[in-house]
C-alpha cells in the first residue's frame, strides 16, 4: 500500500535516535510519508487537567541528566546534557549540565548576599531583593566545562552517544545586573588586576579573573531561560564569564576580592591547566575555542542505503561568532558549506545542517567550525602535535563519525 | 552603617515584585550596596546530589501559572505565565501559557501520526519517528492567545498582577519541519485554499489557515527550547503559524485538510472573532497586532521617593519586529525612546528599558509599541472607538500604571 515505503518505515525510532531523511525526497519521487486513510485519532474522554508547572512527557523520560559522580563522594563529578536527544540552540533549564565540586547547597535567598572588597574597593554589599532591583541584560550564552570531550584524549575513540561525550555544554539565556555597574559602585579602578570569585558552596570554589574581563561583559545572572536560577545553576545568583571556561562561572556567588594577583587556588594550579609536550602548563587558558559536533546522524544511529539525510549539529565559540561549518563525507579530503540557523549571535550555539544522500558505501563524517576571528577548529592529530598526549582540559578537534556499508555509524579518530 | 541607605534597604522583598533601582546611582552618589563586613557564607556540610532533571528552587514556589478552569469541568480554562516574576525573553517550558478546551490528551507518539488529506493532496501520513528525521528550522516566537488581555474591555481597570492580566503570551525556541516540505511532498499546490488542522485532543479543535500562509513559514513543532514538546504544549506535534493568534497553533496536530473552504468551525465563527460598533462581526482576524507591556515596576509594587529605576517590559507583534518602544511617564503627554535589547528578531519577545529617577509626584507610566509595518500600539480610547465595547478578542491597547504620591502602583485606563 505504501508508496515508497521501506521495511523499515513506520516503526518507531528510538526517540529520533535512527536516521534522517528527508531532504530532496520529492525531487526523486521518493516519498517518506505513506498512503493514508482517513481517520480520526485520539480519545473521545477528556484529558488531564492544568498543572500549574509543567514537566515532560512521560514518553521522553530518556532524556535525562547522565551523572557522573564520585562513587565514595556522590556530591563530587558532572551530569552531561542530553545532546543527541536535543534540538535547536537552546538547553532546557532541567537538562543543562552540571559540574559540583561538593553538591548543591540550599540557599535562602533572604539570607544571602553579595560583597565586593579588597584592594581599592569600598567593601560593599548587595542582598538578592536588592540586585533584584538593578539594570539587566539578557543574553543567550553557552557554558562549556574547560573539560569537556577530554575522551578525546583517550588512545581508542569512546563508544558514547554524543551527549556523553561532548555534553559538557550548554546554551541559555542568562538574564543579570552587569558586574561593572558593582564594580563601580564599590570604587574599583579600572586597572590591571584580578577578580577573585567565591562560591557558597560547602567547597569554597573561588576562582580569578582579570578585572578587566570584569568590566567588560561578565554578569551577574539572576534569571535563566526566563525564571530564576535553580538551584544546580547557582541559586540564587552566578557569576557569567561569556565565552571563558564553565568553572569561572562561579554557582553561589557570594564574594568578589579585587587582588593585584589571582588567587592560584586549586582549581587554576593543579587542575584547569594543561601539560604541554615540553613539560610545562599551560595556565589560565580562559576561552573556549571554537567546536562543533555533527549530532544527528551520529554514534548509534543505522542509516539505509539512499536515505536522504540532514546532517545537523551544533558550533559555538568562546571569541564570538560562528562564520562558518564546513562539512565533510570522507574524513577532511573534501569540504562542503554547511547552511547556519540565524540569527548567528556571539558566544552561543549555532545549528548547522547540509542536506545529503548516503550511498550505501563507508563515509566518514566531519565537521569543522570556524570564527570570526578566523579560527578553525583544528584536526585531532593537528591537535595532539601541538598539545601533547597528556592533555585534559580545552579539547576542540575536530569529530569523526564512520559510517560502515550496513549503516551503522561509530566514533573513529581520522 | 550603611552608606545611603533607607530604611527598606535590606529587606528581602516579595520576588522582584518591589521597585528597581540602579541606574544613575554612582552619579549622583546614592548607593545601592551597603559597607560590608566580609565573612564567608554557607554551609560546610556536603550539598545535594545530582539531579537527571532539575526543577526550581523552592523558595520559587510562588513562580506558577494562575488556571483559571470551568469550576464545572476543570478541562476547560486557561493557565498564565506569570510575567511579573520572569525576567527575559523566554518562557520556560513549565511556564508557557496553556489553553484547553477540553484537557490533555495523553498520547502514545508510537501510535501517533499527522494526515495530509483533501482536495488536490495524494493522502498521506507520517508517523512521529519520520517526522523527526526530517529537515528542521528553529525559530524563537512568542504565541499569543486571542483572547488576551481582554480585562481591558470592562469598564474598570483590574487590580492584578502583569500576568494574570497579560499572561496569555509566552515566547519560546520551536524546532520542527517545515509544513511545505509535506504539503509538497503530498502533491498539493501553491494556489489560494485553506488548510484545515486538526488536534487529537477530546474536543478535537479544528482551524482553518490559508493555504499561503502554511506554506509561507507554518512548522511541525517537535522541539520546544530544546527539548520535546510537553503534553500540554501539543506532545508530540504542534502546528506552529508565526505571529498569528494562538488559537490556530493546533496542539496534538493529527490531520491537515487542504479545501477550497474554510471550516467555518465553532473558534472561527461564535468565538475568536469580534463584534464591531456597527453590529457585524470581524472573522479571520489572524495577526496579533503590535504591543507592549511594562513589567517592571508595575501593579502591585511599591517606590519610595528618589529611587532609581529601571523601568522594563516587553514588545512583540506578529507582523514582524519591533522598531521601537517608546515610554510616556505623565500618561502619554510626552514620550521618550526605550533601548531595546539585541538581537531583535521577528515575531519574537522584545525586551526594552529606560532608566528613571521618581520624584515623589503622581506619575502614569506607559509604554507603546511600533514594528517594521509602522504600525503603533493604540491608546485605549482609540481601540475602543474603532472597535466598540463588546470586543473580547484582540486587545492590544497601551496599558497603564498609576503611581500615587505614596508610591503605590495601581492599574489605570488613561
Amino acid at each position: 500500500m505504501g508508496k515508497g515505503s521501506d521495511a523499515r518505515g513506520d516503526q518507531p525510532g528510538p526517540g529520533r535516535r535512527a536516521f534522517l531523511r528527508g531532504a530532496g525526497l520529492g525531487a526523486l519521487g521518493l516519498a517518506a510519508g505513506v498512503r493514508a486513510e482517513v481517520r480520526p485519532q485520539g480519545s473521545r474522554l477528556p484529558g488531564a487537567p492544568f498543572r500549574n508547572y509543567g514537566q515532560p512527557a512521560e514518553a521522553e523520560s530518556r532524556v535525562i541528566r547522565w551523572v557522573t559522580d564520585n562513587p565514595d563522594a556522590p556530591t563530587i563529578g558532572v551530569s552531561w546534557t542530553p545532546l543527541h536527544e536535543l534540538v535547536g540552540t537552546l538547553t532546557p533549564n532541567g537538562l543543562h549540565y552540571e559540574r559540583h565540586h561538593n553538591g548543591v547547597p540550599a540557599i535562602d535567598p533572604a539570607a544571602h548576599h553579595l560583597v565586593v572588597h579588597g584592594r581599592d574597593a569600598s567593601a560593599t554589599r548587595w542582598t538578592v531583593a536588592r540586585l533584584l532591583r538593578y539594570p539587566m541584560v539578557s543574553r543567550q550564552l553557552f557554558i562549556e566545562c574547560g573539560g569537556n570531550s577530554n575522551s578525546g584524549w583517550t588512545q581508542e575513540p569512546p563508544q558514547a552517544p554524543v551527549g556523553w561525550l561532548h555534553g559538557l555544554v550548554s546554551c541559555s539565556e542568562w538574564t543579570g545586573v552587569p558586574l561593572r555597574l558593582l564594580l563601580e559602585e564599590a570604587g574599583v579602578a579600572r586597572r590591571p588586576g584580578w577578580l577573585i570569585a567565591e562560591g557558597a558552596d560547602a567547597w569554597r570554589l573561588h576562582m580569578s579573573i582579570p578585572l578587566e574581563k570584569a568590566f567588560d561583559d561578565c554578569f551577574i545572572a539572576l534569571y535563566q531561560n526566563g525564571e530564576r536560577l535553580r538551584p544546580e545553576n547557582g541559586y540564587p545568583m552566578r557569576l557569567i564569564v561569556p565565552g571563558w571556561e564553565g568553572v569561572l562561572h562561579v554557582k553561589w556567588l557570594s564574594r568578589l576580592e579585587v587582588s593585584d594577583v589571582p588567587a592560584m587556588a586549586r582549581n587554576e594550579t593543579s587542575r584547569y591547566t594543561e601539560l604541554m609536550p615540553d613539560g610545562r602548563a599551560r595556565q589560565f587558558t580562559f576561552f573556549m575555542e571554537a567546536k562543533s559536533l555533527i549530532t544527528q546522524p551520529a554514534m548509534g544511529d543505522q542509516l539505509a542505503p539512499d536515505d536522504y539525510l540532514e546532517i545537523a549539529g551544533l558550533a559555538w565559540s568562546g571569541r564570538g561568532r560562528i562564520t562558518g561549518v564546513d562539512i565533510s563525507l570522507d574524513g577532511g579530503a573534501h569540504w562542503h558549506p554547511a547552511e547556519l540557523q540565524g540569527p548567528v549571535t556571539p558566544t552561543c550555539f549555532t545549528r548547522f545542517r547540509l542536506p545529503w544522500r548516503w550511498d550505501g558505501k563507508r563515509a566518514v563524517l566531519q565537521s569543522r567550525a570556524r570564527d570570526e576571528t578566523g579560527y578553525v577548529q583544528p584536526a585531532r592529530d593537528v591537535l595532539l602535535e601541538a598539545r601533547g598526549r597528556w592533555g585534559y582540559f580545552h579539547y576542540n578537534a575536530i569529530v569523526s563519525w564512520s559510517i560502515d556499508e550496513d549503516g551503522f555509524i561509530s566514533h573513529v579518530y581520522a
